[in-house]
């Protein structure tokens, strides 16, 4: 899964540094896992350039996956996917006016040929990202498919008993 | 509003060449008001390079204004907003899938600092690219801001007899 | 970009004084690009003689661009585009019912004829319509021109480090 | 109901031509009930003089209810209501995009101050159109009123049998 | 407009004391314009007998509009119009799911033969519910339309200067 | 499941006639299971009287379940819930203004007191409200369970191969 | 309605302990009416073991009805109604995003053959499950239909004066 | 990529043999990368039992990325999730009613833990859900990352010279 430089497997890639306290929970997975990232700031819009350079950067070191999040008209996944080759996972995040319906729409309905995979709107998005990533490394990465089915296996354990009745 | 050397004035780009029926509009109208166009099929994802650079060669021309049309997760308009220092004006394409809502909200969507100027979805919307170039161009051309005036002035003359009644 | 008068280049224009602090954020820009404007409030539908005497001295004092913001049934900017032949901005505010989706449909979807280059929900839109104004003055004024590409050259100058991990 | 002089009552405007086919329903419920009205094509945007005196010369001849429908961005009921004492009843037009959602947000999103009772997208919010102004003018109108209790009675009459079974 | 008994001129009902804070709204306009009306709490699914017999004692005392508010499957103005000849205003309550569209819809999408004039979703729908219960009954009280005008004629003389600067 | 009498156990009733052909599916599934049924054309707005007549008489002759079918403001599944003690499905029409959506919320989104067991928009939900009434009467009828349950057992044998490659 | 042994009638269960505030009030209303449940928080997706094996206990044990609630991608309600023969109602829960439409959407519309009886987003869904599984109940239970009879009849009692005019 | 037994690499799995027009796209995509694959119809809900049995033996046979599509509630992608440690794609099918919206909210909307990788509505996200499964094999084969880098760059050269100007 991570080359043997140490260099980062993922990328996290996000539009603003106020789109940090979801897209973190992308890097706690990652870092659960011991998957190796780089997390920046980079606008697809505002600096195209720097976004550009460390996109390659990053595959020059040995990425395998980006995780992109962006919100509104969000485009800073659609732009990953069409410079690199390896899966780009797009995160929405959640946005007051039309409560993030524009960030969702504008990251999945990408046209043919430039595919992003697409995650839920805000935290539970982040997180499955992470996830996602987790899969796609441990297609080649027996260690880690073996972690990966632990950490599904342990989710089955959560105990099934209701809180107790509210204002009882 | 031209430069002596017959160059566009105005660029029109769209995502596909099933957009032109609709982006037709946008250089009709041009036409019917005398403005120099170029338009081209340069899909910002899969042709960045391609976009990148006929906008360069047409800023070099003299370019004043860009029409984007896309469609879905229409990121077009955006991506040459972030290139170019002139007005954008973004045409969302009608879409099947959520009825041009997705194309609408990833054109107006923008994050503060990159503005795209964004008409209605489909030829309505195409149309008013084109009249909205003339009178960002007018505002330093008087002929053609006495065109303009015209052609609003004729629009008022419109007969406003209702056809007549249905069915007899 | 102004008159040798120091009359007002740009007109902003809004519903209800509740918008201001929305709106303000394009009054902002302008000041900061030293583009004279003037702001004032009033109601398409309570005021349409006072705004149609707001819009007539403006014009004749040289207003070359019009920011109108509006919510809910936001005719605001589409009355402004009938009435004056310079360009005419959009600002949907944000409203509690519909997330600002009322507001985004009634100023996009103008019909043919009558154009109004519309910006984001909220205060993104502001800024923005702010910016699109300036880079409108700009194609008629070099020294504004120089300014505004500076802005968007320190745009990219952005720090891309992330911030730490929260809660660590 | 109707003044001496035989004009019209009710005024019917719509902001293009092809509204007719949807708003020559709220005409014909008129027709039905002996209500006298004119029709007009006038938008709001490209004609707003034109407008303004087809609305003061319908006043000036006794118009008591107006009836204007209008598609996308859909000004011209809220116009109406801006410039007129008298009750305006707006009809949402079907459109592609967004399927009638804009038309009917822009009409019935009115900021306080300025009311258009506002019916259903398309020809059931034509005809009904007609109806409720039927009902406003019934109220000093007891002939009126009593041929709108008639129909509303018939309308109970309707069989309640489904037809045969499909395909058989 | 108001029989001699003094009887209440327009009835408003609402599915929920809930939606008193907003309704009241309708009930203060009609307070300042001297129109008698009578308010219930009534649902028409919980308690439809309760409704019938209030409108028809309502009917009967001399009730010529009726304002009726409710939320999310809001069937109560609807139910109102198929129960009375005078004309029913709809008044959509804002909801926290689906922020208001499901009252919106439910109120204004009526089938043909059974008219609602729906206002906007919240206080200024209650308040222009109100407001054109008023215009209604002006039609036959030439005191009340004066009142009517003066009211809007005050509306047009809001002060249009933009508050101070926000942070300055 | 069925009174000695033969008398119908499901009650189904829709707005208008030409709700027939999606409500007939409902019917058609009675039919196969052999459940006894009555199917009637009822506005709830049009014809309250013939709508409380008809459910009293089908209650009287033992009718345990309704399902009614409405479009637009869709209410009939509502008023019926108000005045049966039985349990009402709901099936939303498809429509052309909102996709649906205006009647799937007005059927869907009633106030706490008052259920309606809400299926999907269109033929798909006929069916099912057919199969929830063939799962609720099958509580207590052994022998509409086990018809019910070869039922679901058949649609698992369903051929699970792809038809062939389009074009191929 | 209840087996003899005393084991519970109704499955109550969520995706979620977050969904108990909700879920909870379906509880309480069936424990108003003295009906048996048991509460469980089983997701279907991270243990779907977990829910069949549950299901089948209940089912052995005489369960007749399943009430599922689950918010976003909101599978649980049709994962149930794909396991059991018995009635299955769902309950959408509130999201952040898109305000509860994707709850909604995704138990409401399933496909043909596989019933859920959807009831409204949030508490007022909660309580109306609780309400419909007590109807369903009633049918074979006359103590239970009285029962559930004097409580609509309660309904109907409630006071229908509004509140003290706000602000007074 | 592949097995050395030939075995599929990518599952494709959709509810209803009606999806196989758009999700023949995926499969023609992995045909053209020479990727193995094997195509079910499986519904979630009528076929439960059948899906799980054809993803296990898929799995046992190699299979490493499944792609899922489905339409209105589509629970299938995330089904598909809870059932295989492999990454799954979901491809949201296009549905009359809201559009395609409820398919896209069912299948992106999933909560933490089970990641569904969404594309687009319709045909563009089954080409879509092929390519980035190609691009999730290509991590670890070579070969296959040559032929999609030669892929995106043929994208590239597509002419981009507009179609003639409609209607001349």
């Amino acid at each position: 899964m991570m080359s043997a430089t140490g260099n980062p497997t993922v990328g996290i890639v996000m539009g603003s540094a106020s789109d940090w306290p979801v897209m973190s929970q992308a890097a706690r997975i990652l870092g659960e896992f011991g998957v190796p990232y780089d997390a920046k700031v980079l606008s697809a819009h505002r600096n195209p350039e720097g976004l550009t350079e460390w996109l390659s950067s990053m595959l020059a070191g040995g990425m395998q996956v980006v995780i992109a999040g962006a919100g509104g008209a969000a485009h800073l996944p659609g732009v990953c996917a069409s410079k690199v080759p390896v899966p780009v996972l797009g995160v929405p995040m959640m946005t007051d006016a039309t409560s993030g319906l524009d960030s969702l729409l504008s990251i999945a309905q990408m046209p043919k040929g430039v595919p992003v995979g697409t995650l839920a709107i805000g935290k539970a998005g982040a997180i499955n990202a992470g996830l996602l990533a987790v899969q796609i490394l441990a297609l080649s990465d027996e260690a880690l498919m073996a972690t990966w089915t632990q950490y599904r296996a342990d989710q089955r354990k959560t105990p099934s008993d209701v809180p107790p009745m509210p204002g009882t």
